[in-house]
């Protein structure tokens, strides 16, 4: 597939199926774009009514053009749609950009046109993009079939579900400076998906950070296993709507999308590396800053103000952000006091009110001492730089132009970020100018321009961390004894297995779990507990008893033999209350599970991602704080280890209240096993294993529930 | 005060001590803008070396000023100020403004001379403002001694502790449209406190919405109590700085405020109702969009746009900041439908796109039909309204205009807020500048756009609740039998009461704990736990052991005579090894409390608002989750609900895994009263009652620690 969107990205000859020349139109605008956007290979635009289109010689149908079609964009109705693919393809079109709205997100009909469109597609083996969709562009190429003029070149690619959302993205660029590589509407994506354009995007030397915007995720494991791969290369940013009834409610109307619960978005995106935003305007400003940044070291970050206002305000955005604001070495602070006022603190933040303003050219001193310090990774300027001339008087100018002329060699030199807050960020002064022309970032805001720098230099921790890791994907291979438990139940018509049959399972995967001992006699119950040694639960087997406690099914605590053999009675007689006998299998004779951590270890299958693995501690913690985290399978026991690190009440589990510290290694165990059944059996809807018991050393898995989809 | 600020504020002439022309001194600038800014009074320049200054009148000394000032303004070094205050006093001013800085935030001299000012004022009933401070501005006076030209007249008025904050806000509101009523730099506030300026902006009629931007609060008890009573009458934003250690560094230095832990701040401006923000634009954006819009009556948003995944970003930013987007009743959604093209959803959010763009008064019709639904409180509109002309055609461009008179009527008829957030937002389109002069309010963005609709929302929403409150300050009187408990243990030299002292002290402001049972023989205690009913714990009493449980002083669930016996024979053993019998004072016999929700209250003295009431769940809730919350006192049965309410673990409370629901009533009581406790005694710094055991009806305090200053 990569190869193949390489051919679309590099067309030769594109063929404007409903090409326009009336104003407004979709069609017009697109057409237009491309003739007007610079593109150096042929044009042909389609349109049977019409001898020219914007004076290009026009064809009545596609299968007529002179020479070969490399790529077609079609904007036509619905019904013309598969009639118009069966002649690109036949042009030997390596990508049909399908615009036409009211397809597969409008019913029944659309769907029948999609699916004919994707059979013709496969077989030939040509990239259909959208549709529903707004087009694509390729700054390398001038190649502009967006619709929207003027679109800014630059290293940031954009992948959206939203023409609007490119409109605003492109135009908000215009304003801000920076600009885009490739930009692509990927519409209801039903034939390259959003991992397959990730994919490319990854490989693609002119992307340097990837932007998205998402209402709904197709494909959703692919999607993480393809941003997980890329986001080691580049960073990722993405916006990704409907956390809410209401934007879901948005979102679903636009392109039909399946929604999946918001915490597993957010944790998949966690997984695979990428940056979540909230905003447009957000998404454009964190990619344009990974764009133009150096990548720095770590997260101590010096700041610098002529305002002690400015400075706190900095330092609390840093904070709230996840960036150090460290106490700067005595070393620096004595090279930073010569430039600062006496009383002035030079610790960081670092205040050089009172002779910055005069002479501008102190700030390059202070950048100067913090760029040479290596414990310092970026630097942030705030306050009135840029606009000196205006708040102390004109002649000024001249320094801070100046001044941003040795900025920029620092940061060549240095290759450490510099982001730039400025109340005046949004005037046309030189000093800012040649702060943009030398890619140092200029903000009109505090929060946003520490946003930005607070992902940039999480981007890059989170990059060296993964880097570090040895990726062993999980095996996935079934156990063979895994496949007739499972078997078995489907045949019985069963939704969910035995419990004796869902230790087996896990047991054939390693999970510590012990052979299950099921007893269909008081006496044999008696035998097995001897064997196992007392006290032992014994716990009613039937398909017909899902709650067993709620019938009485469940008998704790049994210290000898008598207490056994009562129990087995009892629980006999409450099972016979619900089902008949010969529904029931038997009792399970259990161990007692020594005292410790009771914690829930789960699996779900999400409609988006897939099979995903759940940690949390026990009880309230789960019930009442939700406080549990997820993870797309699969999942090494790395990122099981940073699972259990998410929860806010890890803490628990090392020790507190003078308990002991639990073997969060051997639970680690359970998480990334645990996976590896989801992945082999995508027949598995759910299991739960409540509680995990963790001890000092090791865990005791003492109910397994399975049910299958 | 109040009515000594409104002389202040309105003076009739004005004498500035240390006048001058330099250009860039603080005193020039300052001098400049009060003479161009059209200030009506009179001007005395002080200044023993110029005749006259910018063309007026100076004078050698303020005391030979021709006739009274009532304002002054002293830009002087620290040596010559007092000189001058006395000048002031001598000549009448009601109020003098010091903006020298290099006073008290510099050391031991600045403080002295600061406390000889403050004697001065103190004797002559004036004002003092500052010092190092930038100055005041009163825009419907035209007095301006900031130094910062043209500032906008409007109706928030901003309390500031940074006048480079100051420079940010009026730059900023240039460029937003919007203005000030009053500017009050507060600067070190050794005279005029934050909470006097509090209450005269909360009488000031011109005053709409106060904006704050503190570094450290002086007088915190006072602050609260006037924030309280003032956001009854109208909103106060604040940006309070020095939430981390980086901040706070930044902050002391720079006016050597007080640091009192962030979450304090936090609890005292939730409980005061004061809008907290952390960013100066975001101060400035809430309070203006709070000065131009209608009180909304419901947090129920409708949401507009010509595109889907603009209206999917609205939607999922009303969730992030707490606003409603309900789905529309089927009447109202039958009324858009004609406006919107076949299939586009009406439910809310309202997509017009394909229709609006080319005729925007759709958008008209549409807001007109949620306007008049009496569920709907506020509308939002975002995309690309106001551009339609460049992003459609320019004949656009008047209908646009057009729809921009419509909304304007529609607003001051149905009296609802309406926010639109539009990519065109900084241009200067006739459509924007029409909704700007109509004080609809126009976002670059869709998040602050967002948060200040939210803002207004919640706002009123609180409003409307402390409105229906009925408030009693809790009792303050020092209940008799307290005083002298105090007494005797400060007379002791402990720093701490014993428990049944502390016991007798909590009974005695109606705390429900027994009278405490003190055994000094194992015959009494037998005795004593007879009364009482077994089973019963014993607690050892001296001042030397403060924690009991660690030297083996306590021991519970002795269910019967001989087991209480042998207690009070094993912890005196105990006590005995780690001090002498004369410093035992006894046994404590306590009943053993029924099981429960184990809770802490508590209280603290902070060094910024004083006693403070702590409530939490017990265990891990505290140790590991944090999950606490503060009150200043005095705390109403009222807010100790919402503190109970504020923790994440409220719903345990409520009853979760089949426990029974717990009586809060109760725990909210103890809460108050605590708080009434703290209030009489200055001397105590820490309570700590821990656990209270919260039972279906009524709760248990086992343990009761109080800790003097």
């Amino acid at each position: 597939m990569e190869q193949a969107l390489e051919r679309v990205f590099n067309p030769q000859s594109i063929a404007i199926v409903g090409a326009s020349e009336v104003p407004g139109k979709a069609a017009e605008r697109r057409t237009r774009s491309l003739l007007e956007g610079g593109f150096s290979g042929k044009v042909y635009p389609i349109n049977p009514k019409r001898d020219t289109i914007f004076g290009v010689k026009a064809y009545p149908d596609i299968r007529q053009v002179d020479g070969p079609v490399d790529l077609a964009m079609v904007v036509i109705p619905p019904k013309f749609i598969p009639a118009a693919v069966a002649g690109a393809i036949e042009k030997g079109a390596k990508g049909i950009v399908i615009i036409t709205a009211g397809l597969g997100e409008s019913g029944a009909e659309g769907k029948a046109i999609e699916s004919e469109i994707l059979q013709m597609a496969r077989d030939s083996g040509t990239c259909i993009i959208g549709p529903n969709c707004s087009g694509m562009f390729s700054g390398e190429r001038a190649l502009n079939i967006l619709g929207i003029p003027d679109i800014h070149k630059g290293h940031v690619s954009v992948l959206a579900q939203s023409g609007n959302i490119i409109d605003s993205l492109t135009h908000y660029a215009k304003s801000k400076g920076g600009g885009f590589s490739k930009i692509i509407s990927a519409g209801n994506a039903i034939g390259v998906k959003f991992h397959d354009y990730i994919e490319y995007l990854g490989d693609d030397p002119d992307t340097h950070v990837i932007a998205m915007y998402l209402e709904g995720i197709t494909c959703g494991n692919d999607f993480v296993r393809a941003a997980k791969k890329v986001s080691r290369k580049k960073p990722i940013v993405a916006l990704k709507v409907g956390r809410t009834g209401a934007g879901a409610r948005a979102a679903m109307s636009h392109t039909g999308s399946l929604a999946s619960d918001d915490i597993m978005v957010d944790a998949a995106f966690r997984q695979a590396g990428i940056i979540r935003v909230s905003n447009p305007d957000e998404l454009f400003d964190i990619a344009h800053f990974l764009e133009i940044c150096p990548p720095p070291q770590g997260n101590h970050l010096a700041i610098l103000s002529e305002g002690g206002g400015d400075n706190s305000v900095a330092a609390d955005n840093a904070e709230r952000y996840g960036v150090e604001v460290p106490v700067l070495c005595e070393e620096t602070q004595a090279r930073l006091r010569p430039y600062l006022l006496a009383g002035m603190p030079a610790s960081n933040p670092i205040d050089y009110g009172g002779t910055a303003e005069e002479n501008p050219q102190m700030i390059t001193r202070c950048c100067e001492a913090v760029m040479e310090d290596p414990t310092v990774h970026g630097i942030y300027i705030t306050g009135f730089y840029g606009g000196f001339r205006d708040i102390i008087a004109p002649h000024v100018a001249e320094l801070e132009e100046q001044t941003a002329r040795e900025l920029a060699a620092l940061v060549k030199t240095h290759k450490k970020p510099l982001a730039i807050n400025s109340s005046f960020a949004n005037e046309s002064y030189p000093t800012l100018q040649i702060l943009k022309e030398n890619n140092i970032p200029i903000f009109d805001g505090p929060e946003r321009s520490m946003e930005c720098m607070s992902a940039l230099m999480h981007y890059y921790e989170g990059k060296r961390k993964r880097e570090a890791l040895h990726v062993v994907d999980e095996e996935k291979a079934v156990q063979p004894e895994a496949g007739p438990i499972i078997a078995q139940a489907m045949k019985d018509g069963r939704t969910s297995l035995l419990e004796p049959e869902a230790m087996r399972l896990l047991r054939a995967y390693g999970l510590p779990i012990g052979d299950p001992m099921l007893a269909t006699s008081a006496a044999e119950a008696v035998q097995l507990a001897e064997k196992t040694g007392f006290p032992v639960a014994l716990k009613v087997v039937s398909r017909d008893i899902v709650h067993k406690s709620d019938v009485g099914g469940v008998k704790v605590g049994l210290a000898n033999a008598d207490a056994v053999s009562d129990a087995y009675g009892a629980i006999m007689a409450n099972a016979l209350k619900v089902t008949e006998a010969s529904r029931i299998e038997g009792v399970l004779v259990a161990p007692m599970a020594a005292p410790g951590q009771e914690c829930i270890v789960g699996m779900t299958l999400d409609p988006v991602f897939g099979p995903m693995v759940m940690f949390g501690l026990g009880g309230i913690f789960v019930e009442v704080l939700k406080d549990v985290a997820f993870r797309v399978a699969p999942v090494t026991k790395e990122e099981a280890k940073d699972m259990v690190a998410e929860i806010k009440g890890a803490k628990v589990l090392s020790g507190v209240r003078g308990d002991s510290a639990k073997d969060v290694d051997a639970v680690t165990d359970v998480i990334a096993k645990l996976s590896c059944v989801a992945q082999a059996h995508p027949e598995i809807k759910e299991i739960d294993l409540n509680p995990v018991i963790v001890h000092e050393k090791g865990v005791s898995l003492v109910d397994a529930r399975i049910i299958l989809g």
